[in-house]
C-alpha cells in the first residue's frame, strides 16, 4: 500500500499570485508531513448556482499558471474539464483531468479526457449508486486509458443535503481503481443558501477520519487562507492554518489501517 | 388556461423513415384529440450508461429530418442539446431546445441555448430541489430569453430509484414558467439493469394522472411502436398503440381541473 | 366503485364540546356533498416530539364521547391505538382502529387490533416500501380479520422531510385492501420546528388531487376551526371553513376517474 | 476518555444453553482484549416482518437467564423493551433497557424505562434526524433519569435501504450522552428479502471502522456462531469466530483516536 495522497488547493484559481502562494504553502506542509500532494484548482466553475457567482480566471489565464506550478514547484496538478474540447487544451499542463460529478456520465467528455493519456479522475454523481461507477470506468478504459481515479463526494439525500455512504468506498474499489474521498464537497449543502451552495466545514474532519479508517488511496480537500471570503465553496473549505494538523491526524489513522491490512495478509477484514 | 400540450416522440431518432412515421402517427392522434403536439426526438444520447449503448443517428443526419418534420407535417420540434456549441447549429431547425437534467446547472449551455432565441426547456436535475430551479431560470432570463419551460422528471431516492414529489410542480410554477411533467423518465430506474437504466412503464399513467390533477401546462411522454426493441429507454416508453387512450383520459382530467380553477377565480385552491 | 370516503376530524380530542361541534359541522358538510364520512380524533398523542406537547384528553374521557358521537350523530368513528391492551377497551365505541405509522410492524398491536373484529386501518411507516405492506396485511388477516384499510402518509426523504410516492397507491392496492391517502400528515415536516413537527398545509390540496386522480378509496384529512391554535399538527390541518370546497373539487375528480375506469371495463389504464 | 465498550450477543435469546454459551465465549474474548462488554439478547422480536418469523423465547423464560448471566458470569446485560408495562418487569435483571428504533418517540415507553432507574439506551429511528434525538433525551431526563445512551443504526434511504450518516455521531454527542454505533443493524436491508429483512455483513467492519475513527463511546454488534442459521437478523450478524479479530482492529483505531483527542487538549479537531 502506498502512502496517503492528498489533492488539495483552493476551489478556484483566483490569480497567479494567489495560486503560487497557496501551492508553495501546501508544498511545504506536505513535505514536512511526508504526504503526496497534487495541487488542485479550477480555472472555471461552470455550474455555479447563480449567473453572478464568480467562475474563476478562465482557461487562457490558468494554463500558464498550472505550467509554472509544475515547473517551479515540481508539483503535479489536477483541474476540472467541462467539455470535450477543453481536454486536449488542458492536458499538456496538468497531470490529472477531473470530471465533475454532474458530468460523470457524459460520454464524449470521458472519452476525450481518456484520449489525452492523462490520469482521469471521475467524481461519482450525487445521483449514482457506487456500483454504477464500473460503467463509467469502462468508458474510460475502453478508450485506451487504464489510469482512472474514482471519487466519492456524497449522494443526494432529500433536498439540499448530501450524505456519504461509507460502503461506497470499498464498492468503488472493486473496480481496481484507486478511490479518493472528497472531504470538502461531501459536506456541501447544494443550493442551501438560496443563490449559492452552503455547507458545514466542521464535518470535514469527521468524514475524512471515517473514510481514511475505511481505507482510501487519498483525500481531496479544498483549502483557503480565508474561506469565508473565498469566491466559491467557502462554507466547506478548510482554513489553511488547520490543514497540517488535520492531515497529521489522518496520516496516523492511515498508517495504522495499512499496517492492519498488511498484517491480515493484504486482505481487509470485510 | 391554455389546452394541454404534449411533447412526444421516440427517445432517440433511429432513422429518417422512422421519425417521419412516428411524427405522422402522433400528428394524426393529436389532431383527433385536439391536443397541442411538439415532436420530440434526440439526435444523440450523450450520457448512456454504457459505451456500447446506441446514441442515435447524430447531429448532421438529424438536422434535415427535423427540418422536414416541421415543413411537411407542420409540427414544432424539441430536441436535447449537450454542449454550448450545439445550440446555434440546432436552433434553426427546432422550436424548443431541451437541457438534459444532469446538465441543468451548466452555465455556458444555458446561456448558449438562451441566446438562440428559441424556447429553452430545462429538466430539473435529479439532485436539485424544486425551489432551486429559480436560479436556473434566472440564468436563461438574464441572458435575454424569457421563454423558459421547466420540467419535472423525478428526484434521487436512495440508489437506482427516482421519486416524484408532486409539490414540486406548483413550486416550480411560482417562477412564472410553464411546467411540463415528464411522465416517462420519472419512472426510470437509473442504472437499474446493470449496464443500462431500467424503468416500469406501468406507472406512467399513474404519475401522469397525478401531475395533470395537480395542474401542469403539459406532458412529456416518450413513445415507440415497439418499446421493448427500442435502442434506449425502452422500459419506460409508452407503446404507441396506447398513446391515444392514455392522452384521452388525461385531457378529461385536465379540462376538469382547469374548469375548477376558473370557477375559483383563476386561483388554485392551495 | 364506491363513492369517495373521507376520514376527517381534529388531530386530537380536545373536549367533549369541541368534538361534538366538529363532528356535527363535518356531518352537515358531508351530507350536502354526498360524501361518506368517518369521524377521526385521537384520545392520546403518544409520540409527541416533546414531553410538554399536549397529548389529548385520554382514553377514559374519550370513550364516552366516541359513543355519543356514534349514537347521537350516527357517524362511524376512527381512533388510534398505541398498545395491545388498548384495543379491546376502544373497540366497543369505535368502528375503525388505526395503527400509527411508527407502530405498523408491532406484531402484538396488529394482532390485538385484528382480534377485536373492527376494521383495522394501518398507516404505512415512513421507513417502509409500499410493497412491504403486504406483510403487514398478512399479520392482520392471519389473525382472523380480513377488514384492513391501508394508508399512505409519506416516506422519509432526507432529514425532516417526507415525500409521497404516488406509485405506492396502486402498489398497496394490489393487496386487495382499500387504500386511503392521508393528505395532512403527508405534508408534515417531522421535527421541523425544533421541539415540534412542522408542515405546510398549502400542499394538502396538491397531494390530495394527485392521489384522487391516481385512484383511492378515500382520504384522511385532519381539520380544525383554528389550526394555528390547535394543540397538535396545526401546521398541516385544513381550516374547517375550507373543508367543503376542497372536498367538492376532489369529489368531481374522483367521479371522473371512476367513470373512466368503468368505461375501461373496470381496469385502470396501467 | 474511557476504553471502548461493546454491547454484543445474538439477536434473540434462543435458549438458556445457547445464551450461556454465547455469553461465556464473548466474556473470554473481551477479557483477552481488555474490552468492556455488555451482553445483549432480545427476549422478543416484536416487529418481525412476518407473523411466522421466530420471536424468541419470551419474557418469562428470558428473565431468569438474564439473572443467571449477571450472577454467574458477572456480565452486565442489555435487552429491548417494547411497551411500558415490560419495563418494571425487566429492570431487576438487566443493566440497560434498550428502546427499539421504531419506538424511539413513544413517550410512555421512554418514561417507564426512565423510571426504572436503569440506563436507557435509545436507538435513533430510521426516520429521525440526529439533531432531533435531543427531544428524546429530554423525555428521559425530565423523567428523572440522566443515564441515557444514544445509538445510531442508519437512516431510511429510498426503499429497502439504510444509510449511515457519520455526521450524526458528533451531532448526537452534543447532547452529552455517550453514543453507541450499531454496526450490524446499520447494514440491514429492511424488508429486502420479501418476507424478512436482508443485509450484508461484509459492510459491518467498514462502518464500524468509520464510526470508531469518528469517535464513539461504544459499539453494538450482534454475533452468532452460525449466522446463516440464526432465527433473525442472520444476514447482518458477525460470525463469532471473526468477532475477536474485528474488535482487535477497532480497539487499535479507538486508542489512536483517543490519544489524538487527548493531545489536542480533549477537543476533537472539528
Amino acid at each position: 500500500d502506498a502512502r496517503l495522497m492528498v489533492l488539495a488547493g483552493p476551489c478556484q484559481m483566483e490569480s497567479r499570485a494567489h495560486a503560487l502562494e497557496m501551492a508553495s504553502a501546501l508544498k511545504e506542509m506536505a513535505a514536512k508531513l511526508g504526504l503526496g500532494l497534487v495541487y488542485k484548482s479550477s480555472f472555471d466553475k461552470a455550474n455555479r448556482t447563480s449567473l453572478s457567482g464568480k467562475r474563476g480566471i478562465g482557461l487562457d489565464a490558468a494554463l500558464p499558471v498550472f505550467a509554472e506550478i509544475r515547473e517551479t514547484l515540481g508539483l503535479p496538478v489536477v483541474t476540472d474539464v467541462h467539455d470535450a474540447a477543453q481536454c486536449a487544451l488542458v492536458a499538456p499542463v496538468v497531470d490529472v483531468l477531473q470530471i465533475p460529478a454532474f458530468l460523470c456520465r457524459q460520454t464524449d467528455l470521458l472519452v476525450a479526457a481518456a484520449q489525452t493519456g492523462r490520469v482521469v479522475k471521475v467524481k461519482k454523481g450525487q445521483f449514482l449508486a457506487p456500483w454504477d461507477m464500473k460503467n463509467v470506468v469502462a468508458k474510460v478504459v475502453a478508450s485506451g486509458n487504464p489510469n482512472v481515479l474514482l471519487t466519492e463526494r456524497g449522494s443526494s439525500f432529500g433536498y439540499n443535503t448530501l450524505v456519504t455512504d461509507m460502503r461506497g468506498l470499498p464498492i468503488m474499489a472493486e473496480t481496481g481503481c484507486p478511490v479518493i474521498f472528497d472531504a470538502t464537497h461531501s459536506v456541501q449543502q447544494p443550493g442551501g443558501q438560496g443563490t449559492s451552495s452552503g455547507g458545514d466545514r466542521r464535518y470535514v474532519p469527521v468524514l475524512a477520519r471515517a473514510a481514511v479508517a475505511v481505507g482510501v488511496a487519498g483525500l481531496f480537500i479544498e483549502t483557503h487562507e480565508d474561506p469565508d471570503r473565498a469566491p466559491s465553496d467557502g462554507p466547506n473549505m478548510v482554513p489553511l492554518k488547520d490543514f497540517a494538523s488535520l492531515m497529521s491526524e489522518l496520516i496516523e489513522i492511515d498508517a495504522l489501517v495499512k499496517k492492519q491490512r498488511s498484517a491480515a495478509g493484504g486482505v481487509r477484514s470485510l
